[in-house]
């Protein structure tokens, strides 16, 4: 470790008031302890603009949560003056000794929940979610433990490993993680934000059919690139359930990445396959009102699951499918450490398709 | 057939109006066609008085959904003039040809949803149940085909094997059907209706730790005899959630049988596992909001699931477990043929606890 | 009916003896029963060209057993001169009453065991096999129950169709029937034959890493051309479980499809991951020995698996993943009617790479 | 640690030969590091005679294993001198920093592979196996990482405790890990040592129904006490798998814990139900040969699977179950520390039903 430095940039968070409480500051550069490593945080050269007609106006990512935790707006508990943003690649330049999984120069990603390692989420392990009950990697350098690190693709971008934790992640839980989805089935995927253009790649990738809603013709063309079977624009059809009825025979499809919340829920419980899975994947919007729920649920048999990101395990079985068929994360906007603000005022205009990096440099 | 009468006693309902729409008449006893058999539906002699100390002062059955019928109060489209009752259990006395699984002699009971085969439930074959979409058994012999008929266990009596088709399978498909509860997991059942009971029953059997609740001590104390291991009295225990909590470290339980609706939701949601089951197993109540059910299933990575009877299949599988382990079906209650209205307002009275039956002689 | 003509032709096996036992003669056209459809055979148009490359010298498919069954060297018990030939595709001509399903004019694939509707095999449903136990499809007109049909995919030709129903669904419910490949898996396919094909694109299309063998140098080259990602010559390199193990950084692979028979079996269980599936398809080959199977099934916890082809449900997903993905089978060629004899002998001279399709004129 | 002493005794195995290379010592009390804990082994009073009846003349325990380790006939690698025996309960008497799950003063038993915590086993957890790769615990004290650590159930013996990690696991994962048994399951259970009593006992505690081999009348009497439904004395019914499809109605049973090996492998793949599973629990017997495994697997499309020990989780879930149904291990004699060599030559006698304990004073 003679080539370190003593000091290291860093974000943390005071205050959760505004996206200005975000504070840059100098710490320490930690050692790694027994089954720790010392991960070195940096992005790269900017990633090969495969997407380039995206971002042109640029649209951002970072992730949502990232947002609502600077805006105070986060419902689970969050620790004193963190350091935030959960999703993370960087190298591993020292090991504390026990280390067995990964050694110096290995490319990594941290896995979103700290101790979510296999199975099932716990009530524990989600009190280790990075940049919310614990540090995240808005800084130059982190000692994390070895076991919740993931080997990044060959041959990606720190941008593209670092888009993955948090999004892919919650998207590929939602599709595998009970009944696992399979070749040839149905898939409907709400929207075009990190989660949902995740979940698009991930159905594609596995050989099923994918019909996505958006209130825009210009990023429902965008998923059909990304291999998206059959668009519905939600402002021009508000009645979507009907139209996705009309495209399986009425008899709905397999699974739903539900990212509306209550206000749409009522709807994917129309347009569900019997028995179907409808995975709700996060805290987006609360407003509106299902109904019955009970009863909704049991009109169609349907079974209807709460998501909290995912295991390790998950994430790799994510980035073995992520290799073997070339799927690669979309990569809206790339903007520079001391652009931290920026890059979450972007992710905060919602005009992004894919995911908003910032570099570390 | 020729010691067969040529007509027979049935019940319709040719308004949905109110307990006293039953209708008693004589219709021909029908000829079963290929793959059908002709079913006389009787129940015997009384039932013996295992659960004697539970019918002083007697307690009723039949399913709450055939009370909703003939109320006009039930959600799903109805035959006209159907006749009511979807469970039953009955002698089949002749086969039209191309019979394969059964003969002349045998003791059956009809699958809750006729053509609910195996695996999930559809659109189509809900449009089979018994008793509402088409015609039940509130009669003395009816054609059915035989592939939604199940062998009765052996040596039960006519009153045991009608107790199943409705309830007993609701439970077991709630327990079984999606993430099969096991041997040492906690079971939470609320109530101590019909399928409640039985539902503490397949538990127990199966080695699972129950906890039930009632508002009644004394129907409490029944279900210690049928084994519940824990009772909570939600009237003298309003946040019974906290004590489901309590008796499972903080952890919750494994499975819930959701009998609640609405109401009791938000409870269910707060008490379940992490990644637990909530099986809603009913239109039973929708009065009460549970609030924000997307949040509340993202809170502990909930499952939850609407349940819709179950497929013949199940329903043979859980006469396996019955004949292995000795359960049998808590009847509260026989009622005459022609005391059917008194069965019904019994029922509605609520005071039972297991099933009322009505004998067809 | 109007149009049919009173008797068509139908080859049979009046003696299992040879090739030449296959004897044609004319035979009424039945009538179809109740729950039963008249199928018209025919393969239509030839089925255009995208494998000429593969065609040309031309090599062969019908499957295996269709060739065991008429040398008399089939394990299981044959009707007695059945018509031959368990694979088949038509339209629907007639329909008995109660048919529900299907309509005159459907273009439609029967299931190779007829009564395999859906779950696992049962003793009963294996004498029904297409072709052994029962009547197959040499013939130019068959009546069979709807039950045991599958509607073909759009667009379409016969020949495809009729490619289907014994080997590809044997390879669908290898892969999928027990623990399902997922995208990302890597997955092991033994040779170039019917099975093996169909098992190579099922896994392509689901986004899993193929590794195939085989003696030959050309047929490697076509799998590759079909997706394969790792090829491997086992007369070349005999110990090819070594390739495969350098493949998976010693990890060994998450399916096999294993048609070697006890030859190549200590070789699977030495090329599999811990706690994998070697799906064993037929009775190809039983010469060789694999030494202690108890203790080979220990070494890596395996889970050896024999497949008896799949149910009706199997083959409907299958082609719901086919139409998905855009999948075709791989003709190899197409004989006459008239030619029967002449398509065994191509099947039996072993050079065929895909199917080989006669067509019912 | 003020009251420990600083030298311990223990048993190691300086060569493999016989059951006298097992070597009594000395050694020092180790601290444990960070994340382990410092064991304290020691078995208690002697259990409650709840099974004297069975230990009259007495019979064994121990695992085969042990015995198989000292004879040098053991098919795994083996570490240098090592501390035999896999199965211990004990009392933590310190921690290292950086333990969260246990806390001095509990009452713990190691599971057997020490880093199989969850899911399937793999290589490199193998090399882990206590007792036999690394250090087991014939010995006064020792130090684990915490993870490796289950709470023993309430109210149990040192005794009891130490029965569990490589038999009852061992069984436990048979019948749950892969399909799992289900309440009104039919299970065979091959002869009444470790693994196979554990196997009766977990089956009828979930509800299923269990048929048990035997050569001895007696021990099936013992099973016949601990639950089983039918017994088969092999020895006086060579056919035994004939047996027990009598007793199923020709479908054969549900899983079959597999203990006899190549010799009775044939019988089992004829006796078992279509698809349903045979697990191979050990190297026990390698002699006989079951003919063409390919075909045999074929013929009722069953599923084969080894079994390696199992996971913590296993064992977790299993204390669960054993904790609600109140089973407890059948424990047939308990030796003295000193009494090491004895002990062993009394499993090896053979005569033993349940387990063989050796207290550590």
């Amino acid at each position: 470790m003679a080539d370190l430095p003593s000091t290291a940039k860093e974000y943390r968070l005071p205050t959760f008031e505004s996206i200005d409480s975000l504070t840059l500051g100098d710490a320490p550069v930690p050692q790694p302890g027994h089954g720790e490593v010392l991960l070195r945080l940096h992005a790269g050269p900017p990633v090969p603009s495969t997407y380039t007609s995206f971002t042109n106006p640029p649209v951002v990512s970072l992730n949502y949560r990232d947002l609502k935790i600077a805006l105070n707006e986060y419902p689970l508990p969050l620790g004193k003056n963190i350091v935030p943003v959960s999703d993370a690649a960087g190298e591993i330049v020292a090991t504390g000794d026990g280390c067995k999984r990964f050694t110096v120069g290995d490319r990594v990603m941290p896995n979103f929940t700290r101790d979510h390692i296999t199975g099932g989420p716990t009530s524990a392990a989600l009190l280790t979610a990075h940049g919310g009950a614990v540090d995240g990697f808005l800084r130059q350098y982190a000692v994390v433990p070895e076991y919740c690190l993931v080997r990044m693709p060959e041959g990606w971008s720190y941008e593209e490993g670092a888009s993955l934790p948090c999004a892919a992640v919650t998207a590929y839980n939602a599709l595998m993680g009970l009944i696992p989805m399979k070749g040839g089935d149905t898939v409907l995927i709400q929207g075009t934000g990190g989660v949902s253009i995740f979940g698009l790649q991930i159905a594609v990738a596995s050989g099923a059919r994918v019909i996505i809603t958006s209130s825009s013709d210009a990023k429902l063309e965008l998923a059909k690139k990304l291999g998206a079977h059959h668009l519905i624009n939600y402002r021009t059809h508000p009645d979507w359930e009907q139209e996705v009825l009309a495209l399986t025979n009425g008899e709905g499809v397999d699974h739903i990445v539900e990212v509306g919340g209550q206000g749409t829920l009522a709807k994917s419980f129309a347009c569900i396959k019997f028995q179907g899975v409808i995975s709700s994947i996060g805290f987006v919007a609360s407003e509106g009102n299902p109904g019955n729920v009970a009863m909704l649920a049991l009109g169609r048999g349907v079974i209807f699951r709460g998501i909290l990101i995912g295991s390790r395990e998950q994430f790799e079985a994510m980035c073995k499918l992520f290799e073997v068929t070339g799927v690669r994360p979309v990569v809206d906007k790339v903007f520079g450490f001391e652009e931290a603000k920026e890059a979450y005022r972007y992710l905060e205009s919602q005009k992004h398709v894919g995911k908003v990096v910032i570099k570390i440099d």
